[in-house]
């Protein structure tokens, strides 16, 4: 495999020296790769973050269907690695083949729907137009763009080597929107993060951007990560990961000299409310739509359900037995880390040792290195109640099971759940009208409020909303999946009074794209 | 005057007693006026928080009908309170009747244009429709919509005792997008605020809003707004003021347990690029300009013209041989209060006594307490390079004017401006062609970029941007003035797969509102 070289992509040069760095590892045969890297210096980061800024006074000046051009070659860069690129990617993060292409085939398209968005925005630039003879005072022509931020930091994921790393939605949106980029690199799966960069490379050489447009530096000491948040040319910073890394990170954008916007997506519960009738009527079918979406990436994904809530009742009873049955046969899965898998273990033991929590079943005992046993715990609504620890995420396939003596009890409860990314109400249309007032308060609570579906798989589209009230992620008023991504590395500019000529074309006269004229 | 109570507006009813606390200030007589003012003590804080937090659960239900009725009524209630209103303020601020008059209509207009973009929403909804048959997986039916934030903290401004203050457009959009308010009044006009907040209770009283939708606390103790800041149930702040006192709360806002955007308005240069043909030619006119919009409300807007950027040359003497004949002949100006009467004193020394700074001339000497002097003073362009200090802001009347030798010099400094809400470039469109390059690099340091005109004046319009990168303001990516305002105070919540009589009304398929479908 001697396209690994372990290095950074800087300006377009792949450099620095693999020494004293780190190396890959296979967490499915618990031992390390032969791929070793580097872990970047305070001066190759400085290299990076300053060809980041020095692309951006070209990069912004290119047109939409340039940025399209180069998204596109992108996707198909990253397309033509194939084969090569699941292999590599499968022993860095045990997981399976079909995943990995499925992730392969999220990420080009993420990449082709943002050249689409660029080639054919459907959302109406707004425009105010003058009134020179208005009394008392004239009214000048105002007209509404949106400037690229500058240059952005994106953090890859542990959990999606593909969708949110190199390539995934943060730099598509960044790159979209006219900012360059510097990746950190997740040491999770740096062979990986390598090969998509390399194809990048090639699709910016292929239409000839600017060379710092994308930047990739490979580390895992926490100093590279906060000197990256703290460098002064950094405008932004998109980042996935952990509510700890995330917090920190987060308040050193927020403390800078210049604070900066930091959209950082740190996880979520995900509550699945099932509602009384539904219940009674489909328990064991919910329990097998919780069993298949909880047992999806191993419980790895930001969106896979922890939390379930129901009134106490027989139905309740038939989706726990089903859903024990289920359990009780899940054999051990790889977690994509050693420290992953030991933190689940070790979330899980905490959760299923608090007071009141019963342990209901757990999956077939570990028989390797790194792997986690699927688990599904409950308690009552008032243990729920007086412990807010048990709404802590437990990254991994865990399930807390809550049965409420009543309605009221449950309302109390969402009304105190912390911000979570997606939340499912399953029931018919009738119920859910009569319960209108928990599913309200539910989403109060929530990026997305889905019925009668499971939250994993997260489509991108253009309605999407990924992000939701703190802390599941810093910034509630953007998303990190789908096409509205963008907005997140643009700020409004108004120009008054410009002449025609000196606009933008889309803010012209003569544009040829939507405008909303008032 | 026995309608000024001093007291706090909690929960629809006027509390507090008048001990210990302050008293209104009459800045051109330089006495108090006897009119006294209650300090919020932390129980009517609290109480004030806690009443917007109970109206949210109502509140959030309305209708954008119901609140466009709200703010219609408000708007005509502070109408109505005519020539009393007018009275007031000017014994609190010193602005004149016709200015005070025309900040009420602008107040008053601000409140029906929200209430008319509710009515008429022209910005499409975004809806993704389901694909049920799609390979490999079936798409879902996403729709886009946008829920209120929750109790917003708006501070009230000393320069606009109307129209950034208790009805002003902090919470004019705050009101719109559904979140309830708690004003802390700005202890430069607090009959001024209580005045309008008696107006607003009228209003909510006459459509049955809500008691706690909106709530006055007075004071003026720094404590007061940091706890405002501080408040659990705060989910967003507004603020216009100082860059001191917004860094201050803006870092309190992004260190509490849930961190919330802080929407703060701090301040700006608005620097005129003046470019040298069109100096050439127009020098005495543009000289006029300058004049009158720097010396509006005593150099007391945002948006005070106080840096002037051109290359040496004939047109440069001419335009300060003008600009000099205007302000010698201007007399002093009481400026808002003796604070800043103080604070405008003390910069404007610090700026004429930099080294490299020539003070051009001044204005007619001050004959009274806390009355400002116009000033005009210049540096050439290295001096500004060398010393960033002189890109402070001078809040009042004065203009730094700056030579540079050449336009390499001009573009280095435009470079390493800070942040600022406006700019204008004066020139002939071909001239503006041929300099692109600086215009461009302006606009990448503003939040509006204006082609000949002054910046004073900002239009509540659709396109409006009223904002700018930082220090400008804490939050590029949003606008505190016009239509726009009102996305600050909401988050994007997606609906997936829910019942068509479950989806609000705008995103149902039988909606007459715009929709984009996907």
């Amino acid at each position: 495999m001697n396209q690994i070289s372990g290095q950074h992509l800087i300006n377009g040069l792949w450099v620095g020296e693999p020494n004293g760095g780190f190396s890959s590892f296979d967490p499915e045969r618990n031992e390390p790769l032969p791929w070793h890297f580097c872990d970047a210096s305070t001066g190759e980061l400085e290299a990076a973050v300053n060809a980041a800024d020095c692309a951006f006074m070209e990069y912004r000046l290119w047109s939409a269907e340039q940025r399209a051009q180069l998204l596109e070659a992108m996707a198909e860069a990253i397309d033509a690695l194939g084969e090569t690129l699941t292999r590599v990617a499968t022993r860095e993060t045990a997981l399976p083949e079909a995943r990995l292409n499925g992730e392969r085939g999220r990420t080009c398209g993420q990449l082709r729907l943002f050249a689409r968005q660029l080639r054919e925005p459907k959302q109406p630039a707004i425009i105010d137009l003058a009134q020179p003879d208005r009394h008392p005072l004239p009214k000048p022509d105002i007209r509404l763009d949106h400037l690229p931020l500058g240059p952005v930091a994106v953090f890859g994921a542990s959990n999606f080597p593909l969708a949110f790393s190199a390539a995934g939605g943060d730099t598509a949106s960044a790159l979209a929107a006219g900012c360059p980029v510097v990746v950190k690199g997740h040491p999770a799966h740096p062979a990986t993060t390598e090969l998509v960069a390399r194809a990048m490379l090639a699709a910016m050489e292929k239409v000839g951007a600017p060379r710092g447009v994308f930047n990739l530096l490979q580390g895992q000491s926490p100093r590279l990560s906060q000197d990256l948040v703290r460098a002064p040319a950094i405008q932004a910073v998109g980042f996935t990961g952990s509510f700890k890394v995330g917090q920190v990170l987060s308040q050193i954008a927020a403390g800078r000299p210049q604070p900066i916007p930091f959209f950082g997506e740190l996880g979520s519960l995900n509550p699945q409310l099932l509602l009384p009738e539904k219940l009674e009527q489909d328990a064991e079918a919910l329990a097998e739509q919780q069993h298949g979406s909880m047992m999806m990436g191993q419980g790895q994904f930001c969106t896979s359900p922890g939390l379930v809530l129901m009134i106490t009742g027989a139905g309740g009873e038939r989706y726990l037995t089903r859903l024990s049955n289920l359990i009780e046969q899940q054999g051990p899965g790889t977690m994509l880390t050693p420290g992953i898998a030991r933190a689940y273990a070790e979330s899980a033991d905490q959760l299923i040792s608090s007071e009141g929590v019963t342990l209901v079943t757990q999956g077939q005992p570990c028989t390797q290195a790194n792997q986690s046993r699927a688990l599904v715990a409950s308690c009552r609504g008032d243990t729920l109640l007086a412990n807010p620890d048990l709404l802590e995420e437990v990254f991994g396939p865990c399930t807390l099971v809550v049965t409420f003596d009543g309605r009221e009890q449950l309302l109390q409860a969402i009304r105190t759940l912390p911000g979570q990314l997606t939340a499912s109400v399953h029931g018919s249309e009738p119920e859910m009208q009569d319960e209108r007032t928990l599913v309200m308060e539910l989403a109060y609570r929530v990026g997305r409020l889905i019925a009668n579906q499971m939250p994993t798989g997260v489509e991108v589209c253009h309605a999407m909303q990924h992000g939701g009230p703190w802390p599941a992620s810093t910034h509630s008023q953007s998303t990190s999946v789908g096409a509205e991504a963008i907005k997140r590395f643009t700020r409004p500019l108004a120009w008054q009074n410009l002449p025609q000529s000196l606009l933008p074309q889309h803010l012209s006269d003569r544009s040829t794209t939507p405008q909303l004229r008032y």
